[in-house]
């Protein structure tokens, strides 16, 4: 299987003698909660990745911040790979486990410590849902603004772990927009404070350094995020086109002409049939696109920006527009949309979700590009996509149990993602690179800014022991999987050729 | 003199024959304008922060990249210093050369290179001034948001060397939140892209990292910033008080209500009177405190929060309210303001401007301590804020001329600025560290930290050429300063004691 942590290309990992470990590791924190008998370890085998498993040499589920200390200074003693995890529902294998390491799980560090309303920022711990801190914000009139499609379950640690995003990040950005400061411990268990509440923060921007570094410089143990005020009013228009061209216009129009939508998306037909049929969320099933567009802020405004936008999508040849009539309508449609990876994986044994982002412009070709790739590989890809900021998520549907599907579907996806690089883009918005992507790094990057991200990786974690083999691929898996890519589009892309 | 590179503290720097140095650099690039005679380097002795002086070894203007490719390459074989200088605007003395060094400026980088307003992103050499990409982009409605006070003749080089601000970055954000990529040659002149045009970029974030770097990581020689659609209406309020307390409170209550102005600017009453007599603002010359906020955005928006506005700054006690009644008034409300440093320079022989950042809420309590201070140690402070978002440049009035006040007013500051560092905020919004508040970065960050700055900067420039002595202290610079000083608020601050 794929995706494991592969010694010969990512750089050989330190055994050791599992039980001599678990004996040592209970001895100096006997009340840490250790898990390490094989069934006990199944449940901890893959993240939101689902399809690729390694089972964990134990884990470990400290509860205070003084037992992730001592773990962390057992693991560097004894050197002992560690992989950080938060809800375990990334998207890109970020937190899948290695067979020679120890799983931290930082699920019992789900305490909202403090909420401040005059200063509008909330301090948390790593394992508090992200959707928790908006409902404990909610009596102030207060949210935390990014909201990705796992916000009931997915933990803000690893939304600082991944830069997570959502459908509301092209208006209020991404995790890293969004936070004020995180509290971290360092692989020798050592505690740094990353940014402030100020601000800026002098000195090297470490706080954005770490944000998105996937687990690989240390482990967080408390964030302060900005809280927002809950714009007046929102609403969400649902716009119907024939051909999702003329839906890729209506996007550039909008933005074009300087509105800023809360969220911004849009939907193939093969996305809206399998969301409409799952949620009931009134999408036209007959339609080749929609797009999704909200509007939030003061009533007046939004009123105005209805009318605009409106005006847009009929110039762009919408078949079809519909505003949300009440609160209830407009939940219903953004349900479609935030269900449509489960409501994919109804109409398909598997799913393989790809998190490419495009220049706006380039939306057309690269949509045609996806089709004539997903004939040749002979699978169907349902496309969901953030139109707004060019984040697009084709979903590849095949099964896992007919010979030689997972292989192609793998090998289309890396495709796709190299046809984004080559127009410019990259091969992950918000999903992250994890293990997933560890190839197309080599196709996003030079070896010169490889280097570079090892070398800062050293600066912070000099024996590797955090999360080894994801984000970074090493020079020698580059230079295993280089020979046959693109580096930033320098080398021609065949299928642009063809386009 | 003080701000001077200090080889005691600093650690030493290579020593060479400059005769040798530019013949053969000269030899090498034959067409490069190299200054090199004491009369020629007068001008380029010191930065914004002007009552410092050192005469750099040599200056280097070069007009094509290659050119500094060169140089740079030239500069690590013969272990050169190199300070990096875009329009020499900046305050903290972040371009102040070295005399065992090269000042590379980059002024003749002057072209805006590609104008993408489907995109919104304009993309420009490192010596564009900061105001020529808003008027370059003024005829597609759009404009660069960050607006330092210096934007005539500052350079976006520099801009992003010092994540520069302005007053409308409480709402439009700093320059790392309006720029996408640049380009920079490292040390060793090899050309590397942070950043990307898409959302998000994979790996570690080097263009967060990079910006604010204070040309210590690399030589910036191209930048993709975003433009924004010019804001439909903008209106400003100008609010007196009668007390500074009270214009503090009403900022909470405007941020606390969920406006967010496009600038939310206060002056107190020694700024406002020095102000007004150089620019006849129409400010109220006997109000304690004056605040300026600007709403912008849909007309009727703006309408609406200019009311809600209203009716806070009433509530909170403003004994008069004005909104500019046309735009020739905006501006004279905002030349007030934008003019404030200069104008103190009017009424004082010197002014030594600070720019701590504090949470809101400590507004009034840390007014009261520098009022303390300033009669401690003698010496007028006007202070001018962006109050939104708690960044405070006290100006501080004093004659260099007359003996002992130099060294007055440096002490002051640093003690201005660990009031700062004490009550939860840090050194610097916007000005950056430079050489001016080396020392306090010992204040603000504990060693480890430290250390973890220099592996960083290591990664990039292991031989330490590129603006030693700026920005990071050496832990021997530490120790020296340290014993007397807080460390991230630990120690007791007696001023706080007594506040």
């Amino acid at each position: 299987m794929s995706f494991q942590y592969d010694e010969r290309l990512d750089g050989p990992l330190p055994t050791h003698d599992k039980a001599a470990l678990v004996a040592e590791l209970g001895a100096l924190l006997p009340d840490l909660q250790l898990l390490h008998a094989t069934e006990d370890l199944r449940p901890f085998e893959c993240d939101g990745l689902s399809a690729y498993r390694t089972t964990p040499m134990m884990v470990a589920l400290p509860g205070r911040v003084e037992q992730v200390q001592a773990l962390l200074k057992f693991a560097t003693a004894r050197n002992v790979p560690v992989v950080a995890r938060g809800a375990g529902t990334g998207l890109s294998g970020g937190a899948m486990p290695l067979e020679k390491g120890i799983l931290l799980v930082m699920a019992r560090f789900n305490r909202i410590l403090d909420i401040d309303p005059e200063a509008g920022t909330a301090r948390v711990q790593p394992g508090v849902r992200n959707l928790a801190i908006s409902q404990a914000a909610a009596p102030h009139g207060l949210y935390y603004a990014p909201d990705p499609s796992s916000q009931i379950a997915c933990s803000i640690g690893g939304n600082v772990a991944e830069n997570a995003g959502g459908v509301h990040c092209l208006k209020y950005g991404l995790t890293v927009h969004n936070i004020l400061k995180v509290e971290i411990l360092t692989i020798d268990g050592e505690r740094l404070t990353l940014g402030s509440e100020a601000l800026d923060s002098p000195g090297f921007d470490l706080l954005a350094l770490f944000t998105g570094s996937e687990g690989m410089l240390g482990i967080v143990v408390e964030v302060t995020v900005k809280l927002l005020t809950r714009p007046q009013s929102a609403k969400v228009l649902l716009a119907s086109f024939d051909d999702i061209g003329k839906a890729g216009d209506a996007v550039a129009q909008i933005i074009g002409a300087g509105v800023i939508p809360g969220g911004l998306e849009m939907m193939d037909n093969l996305s809206i049939r399998a969301a409409e049929d799952f949620i009931k969320a009134g999408y036209p099933v007959d339609a080749e696109a929609i797009l999704l567009c909200e509007l939030d802020g003061a009533e007046s405004d939004v009123r105005e920006d209805c009318d605009r936008v409106g005006a847009l999508l009929r110039t762009a040849g919408a078949t079809d527009i519909r505003i949300a009539q009440d609160e209830a309508e407009r939940q219903r449609f953004w349900a479609g949309r935030k269900n449509a990876f489960p409501a994919v994986g109804r109409i398909s044994p598997d799913y393989y979700c790809m998190d490419g982002t495009i220049p706006r412009r380039e939306l057309a070709r690269v949509l045609k590009g996806i089709a004539e790739l997903s004939a040749e590989y002979g699978l169907r890809v349902a496309n969901v996509f953030h139109a707004g900021d060019g984040n697009m998520h084709p979903l590849i549907l095949f099964d896992a149990n007919a010979p030689g599907e997972l292989d192609r579907a793998e090998a289309l996806g890396a495709r796709i993602l190299e046809l984004c690089v080559a127009v410019g883009g990259s091969i992950t918005g918000e999903h992250g690179v994890g293990r997933e992507k560890i190839n197309q790094m080599c196709a996003q990057f030079n070896s010169d800014e490889i280097t570079l991200f090892h070398a800062l990786k050293a600066a912070f974690d000099p024996a590797r022991l955090l999360n080894p083999g994801k984000n970074i691929p090493t020079l020698h898996r580059c230079a295993e999987f280089g020979s046959m890519h693109v580096h930033h589009g320098a080398l021609p892309f065949p299928e642009l050729e063809r386009f």
